[in-house]
């Protein structure tokens, strides 16, 4: 029973049909949300406890002796790097503890390149630089990129990662490409990971610029939903075989795993690129929240401990996507051009409609009360050529409005389909 | 028995005296600090029930319903704008609500305007862009403007503030002049408060360009030590009066209210400032530490609650300033060339001795264990050209701490004196 199979005449009878389920649903007026990569509030519960570990009468010191209720440490204290040197793989020493945002942290990177540069290059200021952005890809990625006025390609994606041969294609020919966003482990919004070839070859990469950065955003390097997860090539080490340490920049927070706002990011660099920043964030600040940092050791504990903490999280996000994914299988099995991820981790699902139906579905999903991240969000300048992607994030509301906004979602694209297929 | 009076051989006898008994107290190998401008341990321990007021009970939500423990609210929560426009006086829609740094806040000002530019002039970089710096001023906003390459030109402070003549000169004359610092009240290093003169005449400039603003950081707005404090002009209430209101941009912070570091910084600006500000924090951050922010609110309450806190700090760092300024009235009392100020709140005090003394009597300090700020600190580029600054800063040491360096620093300070003396 495929669309496509059917004649113009069934094609009408089924849009009518469908038409009239969704009149009556817009108007029951309810109020839905699928648009947001927030965590639930049953996940936020998980770290009440860290609040407990600080009080007036806690002992405010270091290992080392250092009191965290004064001014001082720029890089993070020691305990909080060395437990973001376990999730990241990493040595301490080449770990940057900053204050509650990764994202201001890859913004502050990619202001200190476009004022200062890096690598003994000229700031990018004033020369067109370009940046490759995967797609779909994270829209708040896309816009850092666009306030600083560097142009961006798309580079598709495929279950594998960005499209390699067009990555190392631009990479190793164009001076003027100076970066690449990735979110290389259950990727926003596919939920795709990496595959190792993918690593490697970014790890081989021999790009034309000195000053070209691999922006390597793992913001959900212990984000798993499945007994089974996806395990993503250590691109530091990789990167330290092939003489390339200098390429990539790693990102993370603890932004999913404690409280979004309130936890505590990190980057992971080469020593050479740690000084370089270093060297900036010491005119930037005098140092970062030590007692949010000196909180969260005393809460997560160790790598351990932490991954028991994070299994938490899984199961309470697990049923959250396995509502829209039996929704998808049941509803869209026999229609063709739908296609969708089903990620084992992370904070989305990308859904792939036929060309020219994203708009239209979330645009009748708006009408009817559920809220979808516009469509073209996934791509730079908000503009997703296709018209197809939409990105589906199931994590902030309960079970109960997940199934209601999946079958209402449903019906939209099904109409928006239809719809196309019949102007055809 | 000044000084000034002796014969050469009185002065060398002095000398050698005073120098005996600085083999002396070398010998004691002590270990004294007067450099840093941070909180003592008694300080910081009256803000350690703030640390109470969360925990794994509580209510997280703000009076609007809004949930602190997840993504959102760009400027910071109500509760909290309201009380940094109380502290400076301003409409709570002038407040934005950063991260934990003031320094940080006016960095990310700087950088914007380095790179976007404001009131629709073009971008500061490439251009030879310069700042007027009041001297003696605060190391880390001359190191800011160094940082961006900005060119820095001292003006002389006097007990009203800064050299308006000269101010109104250059701002009024030269396009790229684009900025000022000030630290309006208990200024560091001098402690003085501009008058309601000088405050004026910065809201009647009219600045040749129209990008130009005054950095205004009133780090120390309520950080008074005596009962009868200095009282500073609202800035922002001249300004309006004058149509100048997007001149100022005002940073300030609770680093010297509750922890260093783990406080919550502010700015407070015009409409029009406040926007572009906005504009740019919303690439770069999806908001900063609610949790933070909630956490200061139930604390520190309303402006006559945060009042009633700001004395216990007085009262904590008013002995502190007490010791030194009584030895540096029993011993420089006859050195017609030695002259200190004597603040009314803040955290330093400044010390000038004759020209050419200064970097030696740091010198001796810190070769019989006493710490200073290195003499230079106080002027951009770390360059004092009459080598007489001293900037000194009671606040972090005990009182006995600071009694016995006191002695010292005294004594350090008369060698220097004489040996210039008697070199002349």
């Amino acid at each position: 029973m495929s669309f496509n199979l059917k004649s113009k005449a069934d094609l009408y009878n089924e849009l009518e049909q469908l038409n009239k389920i969704y009149q009556q649903k817009k108007s029951d007026s309810i109020t839905l949300d699928l648009s947001r990569g927030k965590p639930g509030y049953d996940q936020v519960d998980l770290s009440n406890e860290m609040l407990d570990v600080l009080n007036s009468d806690s002992d405010f010191s270091t290992p080392e002796g250092f009191d965290c209720r004064n001014y001082g440490v720029l890089d993070g204290i020691s305990s909080i790097k060395s437990l973001f040197a376990d999730m990241l793989d990493v040595n301490p020493c080449n770990i940057f503890v900053g204050g509650n945002s990764s994202l201001n942290m890859m913004f502050d990177t990619v202001s200190h390149l476009v004022t200062h540069g890096i690598s003994g290059c000229k700031p990018w200021f004033g020369q067109n630089v370009k940046f490759l952005c995967p797609v779909p890809g994270y829209d708040r990625h896309f816009s850092i990129t666009e306030y600083f006025n560097i142009e961006m390609i798309s580079v598709p994606m495929d279950d594998n990662g960005p499209d390699m041969d067009m990555v190392e294609n631009l990479v190793e020919n164009d001076e003027l490409i100076k970066g690449i966003w990735c979110v290389p482990k259950y990727s926003n919004p596919s939920g795709i990971t990496y595959s190792d070839e993918v690593v490697k070859r970014f790890a081989n990469l021999k790009p034309k610029a000195k000053d070209f950065r691999i922006f390597w955003d793992n913001a959900y390097c212990l984000h798993d939903i499945s007994d089974t997860p996806d395990t993503l090539l250590n691109i530091m080490t990789e990167c330290e075989k092939t003489g390339n340490q200098d390429l990539p920049i790693i990102f993370c927070s603890t932004s999913k795993i404690t409280f979004p706002g309130s936890g505590i990011a990190a980057m992971a660099a080469s020593d050479n690129n740690i000084n370089a920043f270093k060297n900036r964030y010491c005119y930037q600040t005098i140092g970062y929240d030590k007692l949010n940092q000196l909180r969260h050791i005393r809460f997560l504990k160790d790598i351990d401990t932490l991954k028991a903490h994070m299994k938490k999280h899984g199961r309470i996000i697990k049923p959250r996507f396995d509502v829209i994914l039996d929704y998808f299988d049941r509803e869209f099995k026999d229609i063709n051009d739908i296609t969708w991820t089903s990620p084992k981790g992370g904070y989305f699902i990308a859904l792939k409609l036929p060309n020219g139906c994203a708009k239209r579905a979330v645009s009748l999903c708006s009408d009817a009360g559920l809220i979808l991240t516009p469509a073209g969000a996934t791509h730079p300048y908000g503009v997703d050529p296709d018209d197809s992607t939409l990105r589906i994030a199931p994590t902030f509301s309960s079970v109960d409005d997940i199934s209601k906004a999946s079958d209402l979602l449903c019906l939209c694209v099904k109409i928006a389909v239809l719809e196309k297929a019949l102007d055809e």
